[in-house]
């Protein structure tokens, strides 16, 4: 009933050290080639080496320590255990303040006061929007999607949702499939992209797409926020919407390579905001905690939660 | 039956245009020396020409066009008619959008991810607070203040409020007068200055209270928001505090002079932001719409709502 830690990019003695404080009769070993299969149940994975967890023959669960299941899903060789995605309210919350941080300086014009603090100058805007007269398109309804949802409306914005198949969210409008597509993206001003990365996904957010956002907008263009995946997203095609005005601006967390090369037009263009892959950190008490109390619910006899289906991948 | 508009520093065309089209049954007045006061019942102002309302002996009320009074207590020669000041859901709502994205702004880090970007630095902190690890305090608990306090609870920062008199506010700590000022300094960690100016609040900002922040709180020290009058701060003071660490950070709308003279070392301070007095802009057909209703509403019988109480000043 051991747990196996396979990670890559992260500090691992620290996700070590957690885990054995809160599972001190077992045995919580890091992934390596001399590692023993025998007696590993459990695997907390981000980033694994690839075919690292093939021996894994008793595992019964493969939890991931961050958002999204990507990571896995890339693994072909995985034991055939039930993959778990985390849900942590922790980590939730810190989305939201990322997604409603980046909406706000975007409606209430952050970079263009930010300019006009550096040249000293004192000037308003007397047709400054109200949130209320924006319109926020959130891509992707799971748990992060429907919680951003939900804060964004406190502060009145006016909220849309799209995702794969259809939901339901009391007071919002939503919209399905590529049938909803295209009225979900017209009506949109600052679209919000918090999908998972699946082969269906990948490049999702490119020149085809961005054409599609509102026009006749509050903002003066429509905004790309992306927080989900780098993989999600064209970046030469977000570069070219910038340029030609089909877009006014973008904050993105996460890029098609991480960390951003030092080379890229997006570190230094004017109309991008860009954060390094940090709007939501998986914090390790928080996510320890809730895989340890996965894996003690399980072995009661209870069943895990936020298990991924594999065919949809996610 | 007439209103006059007595203006000041704002463009009095574009209100006069809405006033008259809301009441086109009636003279809609610029004030001036050649106003004859006789047949007007009610003025509008902001930041009126003191002694200009003295003549108005026929005058049923008094409404201020933004929020706050003190332009108009400023003034000795105010005719003995009640004040009205204006509460209004879309001013509410943009104060409360400016209230929440500094908020944001600072526990996101924003300076540093801004600087990091312009620097083509990719780096996070692993020491990132989420929002229930900061305490907001909000000063003041009229309209402005408990709808920031709402919304910054739907984002799960930890809030506690301040007030002249002590008020219930469920699920929120709150704290009264002179007597509750300390302790509630003492564990607030973002200070949300919401309050009327008055002879009692002015200057009220200024080194002593500014050391009495938190000193053990998450963001490396106290950071001060205001949105109120600048007539509440020290300004040389907050300058005082920054450089000594006393305060961490400050996002001001108002200053004790306005436009902030160019000279003011709080344009250039890298750990000031300044917005031009617009965090919550007065839109002419919101309020306009508001005083009209009033006069309505008084004119069949019913009571003035929202007027002040002139011994205390708000």
């Amino acid at each position: 009933m051991n747990l196996l830690l396979a990670i890559n990019g992260w500090d691992r003695v620290i996700w070590q050290e957690r885990f054995q404080k809160l599972l001190p009769e077992r045995q919580v070993l890091l992934a390596g080639p001399e590692i023993d299969p025998a007696g590993i149940h459990y695997a907390a994975c981000w980033k694994h080496t690839p075919g690292s967890l093939a021996a894994l023959g008793q595992a019964k669960a493969l939890f991931s320590l961050g958002a999204g299941v990507d990571h896995l899903m890339l693994d072909p060789d995985l034991p055939d255990a039930p993959i778990v995605r985390i849900v942590d309210p922790d980590l939730t919350g810190r989305m939201t303040e990322w997604v409603v941080w980046q909406c706000l300086d975007w409606l209430r014009q952050g970079p263009l006061y930010r300019r006009q603090q550096a040249a000293r100058t004192w000037h308003d805007d007397r047709h400054q929007p109200a949130a209320q007269d924006v319109r926020v398109g959130v891509m992707g309804l799971g748990v992060l999607g429907l919680d951003a949802i939900e804060r964004l409306r406190s502060l009145r914005f006016a909220v849309s949702g799209w995702s794969r198949s259809a939901k339901q969210i009391p007071g919002v409008r939503t919209y399905a499939g590529e049938a909803g597509l295209a009225a979900f993206l017209a009506q949109t001003d600052i679209l919000v992209v918090l999908m998972p990365l699946t082969p269906e996904t990948a490049g999702m957010i490119n020149e085809t797409l961005l054409r599609q956002l509102a026009r006749d907008g509050r903002l003066g263009g429509p905004v790309l926020l992306n927080a989900g995946r780098g993989g999600l997203q064209v970046e030469a095609d977000i570069l070219a919407a910038l340029e030609d005005g089909t877009l006014k601006g973008a904050s993105l967390d996460v890029f098609q390579t991480e960390p951003l090369p030092s080379q890229s037009p997006l570190w230094l263009h004017p109309s991008v905001m860009v954060t390094p892959h940090n709007a939501a950190m998986s914090h390790p008490d928080a996510i320890a905690k809730a895989i340890v109390e996965q894996i003690r619910n399980l072995e009661s006899g209870q069943s895990l939660m936020h298990v991924v289906n594999r065919s949809r991948g996610y």
